[in-house]
């Protein structure tokens, strides 16, 4: 492609409304305009990196089975009203209706629909298991659609759906989308990890998510140096800590005036935040009070809280509730002497009842207890791991400290078991004779947002810095001086000699000075730069910059395409 | 594929909602599924079909420099009101609001987005030509979706947009386009026609259709077998005839009772239909009655009577509007007598103006003119070509009789002109400095009418016969006998080699009689089918059956390959 005939119209400025580098760039590159809030076209440029990324997904997904198949992004209402997603997607599900005022969906998901379409076909357990998927435009009309493709309205999906006989066929099924979105992420040239991960809202359990690892991500994750244990933050376990055993003394009340946060009890007794317990007061959506305690160096973990109290959410309780309930003001709330009351939970972490002589809320303006033991002084309703997993706590698989990460969820596998076949009545007739609903796996890749967790993970301050694989174009052909007719027609000729062996080359020819192609070259992000100037003229050697190192290299009018060949099979 | 595992669920019944032959055979052999009225699954084997289908349409376009891109599906309102067609798609358009109530459709087409997408980036001559196009999901809320994927409410189109400096420029894209689509619907090995056709609603001038050629077709075609002209039946155009000129006879009024047809009339009076004028009453959306006349032999052609009165609907004036205006009932209409009425547009065929001595109706029960002479008797409003072309009628080119075929539209290329660049305020700067609005064409092939079309053109009573390079696979390999390990080895031997040299096969892998893997193969249309059966075990001869033509082949092991790879080919 010339690139004055591509469609690619860069940007000097960056976009004011443009938050996230990935955004920012794809404006800036000429890869996407915005249409409405969250809602992109996709220019040539930006539409062969989604092809690229397709092929690799359906290379995979066939490779394991997978059929492809396309069904409707526009979905009757009936079959989301009988597993009742209907009501419980909310606003974030788009609706019409046609002109027979039938209600439609555009589908934010497929489950019911490639449920109700394998029910209608598959009887026997000889047509088990099956893998179908589709790549296709999904819809959710977030409340505040932002950061580009990364949170869009309309993206593009790869979702596979898993149709087993039992769960052992699921677990061979759910490895086998395991293996192949690594491979998937790996042959993108992405740095990513696989972790745990809750399952959600979509329901049933055992779930991962493949996170691109990228600063800006939205996700926190954690992952072991020495064993390949990840998790997303939300999910991983943690046992109770033990510590140092003390003879339990008497519990005492004390004055600790101004001592709110945990930082100033510590700094006003003079002990360490591990020797003091931390109460944060919760209320469930049906207005219970939930006290969550966790050493006072510890964070809760929110999800898990949610997950063991067992409610549908869990909001910070304002002053006004706590004081209702408790008869005390935020700071100095805790546990002792609430055993008895029926519309508080206590949950506290494990390693909380692991404590000695501990420090908690008096639940009085300016007092705290001291020595207080778990069990003599307090009994919670629950003890759970509710704690938020830290950098360099241990590994819940092999001990060793862990570290932290930030990632882009670009992926993720879900056991959903017969969650969806029950409701749906998706039966087959079993080797016994036994009519059993299918065990289901759903498997999904965000097509578009690996597009951008790709530039996320692969650019510096000039721009874009493609991995080859997924490159819009492998090299851009720049000739210095457009107006040197030698120059000119051998930056042709290259770029022609290029294209025919496969490496997929643009021509700058443009009547543009040096610095407008050189400044588009290193925005657009094409992995090398081949410049043919005064040196490829006078003395028969072809420039090659390498983008992401920022070297170059010289080649010979003979030994420049297997060179560039080399260099490519190489980035 | 092994055939115990592709999901092709094929039915012995023909389903009885289907009602053309294309849409009963895709659900019999397991193509499609219906999701909701006009709405359809793709199954793998249809999936593979139609991306066969966008392989060649991506190949053509990119040929003619077309660039690739992908717009939304869900358009914001607001470029559909500046354009006026918010209003004028009526029923037809899908409409949705979003949570913050804005409005939103699904895009019917894009030359509100395109347009829009290009006027913000395109500023200077030298930016053009630019031909942009896409692979997408179209949406048209029809009244009554029937005939499975011939008139659905979610379809799949190819539309590319062209924009040019000048209408020069417009003509080498339009023939870039035109040219394109005869080589796609060629290499899809569809027999098909080009025919000239009216330009619609979607307004501009210029405009060719692309027929396959099918009994079944909603379209009537015409062409001529001498030249190369070939037209839609509403576009095709006709130049009056000429008559064989009579001495004016004074016009009288005849009693003619019982005789509110041509043929009655005809027969009544003893004279042939070709000296009686056919009037019809139509009623504009506007309430003007107009009247249409034509020679007793033809027919009304009602789109070029819409284009000639340049009102946007008509249709037949039902009895109370005929007695309202005319004081007459309907079969005794004439034009004698009205032409001083301001209410009533009489629009007479040329035809019509070359009769001596005919014989229209008096406006009056049971009572004809006879010897009635235009101009002398009644003066129409407008003379115009209005009627239908018919089988023998001269070709309007070359004046040789004309045939007449029907069709399935796939395609469609438009030249659009400055229509929506001027709404849309889509301007360049040209070489002298002036600004001016682009020059517009847009083209459309429909990919999944395309894959319905050539199932309605090839088949017989056994189900789908593909032409080869859309077939879904080209061969199935069947075992006789599925318990005979030598047949199914053989077969299983045949399967992987014939896919190793880039021939797609299945293999009929299945635990079934014979009879129902040769029905099923039939059906589901592969051009080949291989028996493997004790011919290939004792005799060492491949059978193979050429599905068009019934043909029996028999190879050896050693040149099957070549034997099937030649036989592709000529096929």
């Amino acid at each position: 492609m010339r690139v004055s005939q591509l469609f690619a119209p860069t940007l000097r400025e960056t976009p004011a409304e443009a938050e996230v580098i990935s955004h920012q760039l794809m404006l800036r590159a000429g890869f996407i305009r915005k249409a409405a809030g969250g809602i992109y076209s996709y220019l040539p440029l930006a539409w062969r990196v989604l092809k690229k990324i397709e092929t690799i997904v359906r290379e995979e997904m066939n490779a394991k089975g997978g059929q492809e198949l396309a069904m409707p992004i526009i979905q009757p209402a009936e079959m989301w009203q009988e597993t009742g997603r209907w009501s419980v997607y909310g606003d974030e599900m788009f609706r019409l209706k046609d002109r027979h005022n039938r209600n439609f969906c555009l589908g934010p998901t497929h489950e019911e629909m490639i449920t109700t379409l394998v029910r209608g076909e598959v009887r026997s357990y000889r047509q088990l298991p099956l893998m179908l998927y589709q790549v296709q435009n999904k819809y959710r009309d977030e409340i505040r659609p932002r950061f580009g493709l990364m949170r869009g309205r309309e993206f593009i999906m790869k979702d596979l759906y898993s149709f087993d006989r039992d769960e052992a066929g699921l677990d061979r099924s759910y490895n086998k989308m395991y293996d192949a979105y690594s491979r998937i992420f790996t042959r993108c040239g992405l740095t990513f990890r696989a972790v745990e991960a809750d399952s959600g809202a979509i329901g049933g359990s055992g779930s991962h998510e493949f996170m691109v690892l990228a600063e800006s991500g939205e996700a926190a994750i954690i992952y072991c140096g020495s064993c390949d244990y990840a998790a997303n933050v939300e999910k991983a376990e943690l046992y109770p800590m033990t510590t140092q055993a003390e003879e339990s003394m008497p519990m005492t009340e004390k004055d600790t005036p101004g001592t709110k946060s945990i930082a100033d009890l510590s700094q006003f007794l003079g002990i360490s935040p591990e020797k003091t317990i931390k109460t944060l007061a919760y209320r469930t959506d049906t207005g219970t009070i939930v006290l969550a305690l966790v050493r006072g160096d510890h964070e809760v973990n929110e999800i898990k809280l949610l997950n063991k109290v067992g409610c549908l959410q869990l909001d910070m309780a304002n002053e006004e509730a706590i004081l209702n309930v408790l008869q005390s003001s935020a700071g100095y709330i805790g546990p002792v002497g609430l055993g008895d009351k029926k519309d508080i939970i206590i949950v506290a972490d494990g390693t909380v009842m692991k404590m000695y002589n501990a420090v908690c809320g008096a639940n009085k303006q300016d007092k705290h207890y001291i020595n207080v033991n778990p069990v003599r002084d307090f009994k919670p309703s629950i003890v759970a791991d509710i704690r938020l997993i830290q950098e360099n706590d241990p590994c819940p698989r092999c001990g060793e400290p862990v570290k932290t990460a930030r990632g882009i969820e670009v992926g993720q596998v879900f056991k959903l078991f017969t969650k969806y076949s029950t409701s749906l009545q998706a039966t087959f007739i079993g080797e016994d004779g036994k009519e059993k609903p299918m065990v289901m796996g759903c498997y999904g890749v965000g097509v578009s947002r690996t597009m951008a967790a790709a530039v996320e993970q692969n650019y510096d301050q000039n721009g874009i810095i493609w991995p080859v694989p997924i490159a819009p174009y492998h090299a851009v052909v720049v000739p210095v001086n457009s107006k040197d007719e030698a120059q000119m027609a051998l930056a042709e000729k290259i770029y022609g000699e290029l294209n025919a062996k496969g490496v997929e080359a643009t021509f700058d020819d443009r009547n543009e000075r040096p610095g407008v192609k050189f400044k588009d070259a290193d925005l657009i992000g094409y992995p090398l730069k081949i410049t043919v100037g005064p040196k490829a003229i006078n003395e028969n050697l072809i420039e090659v910059k390498v983008r992401r190192t920022g070297e170059t290299l010289y080649f010979g009018p003979t030994d420049y395409l297997d060179g560039i060949k080399e260099l490519l099979a190489k980035l």
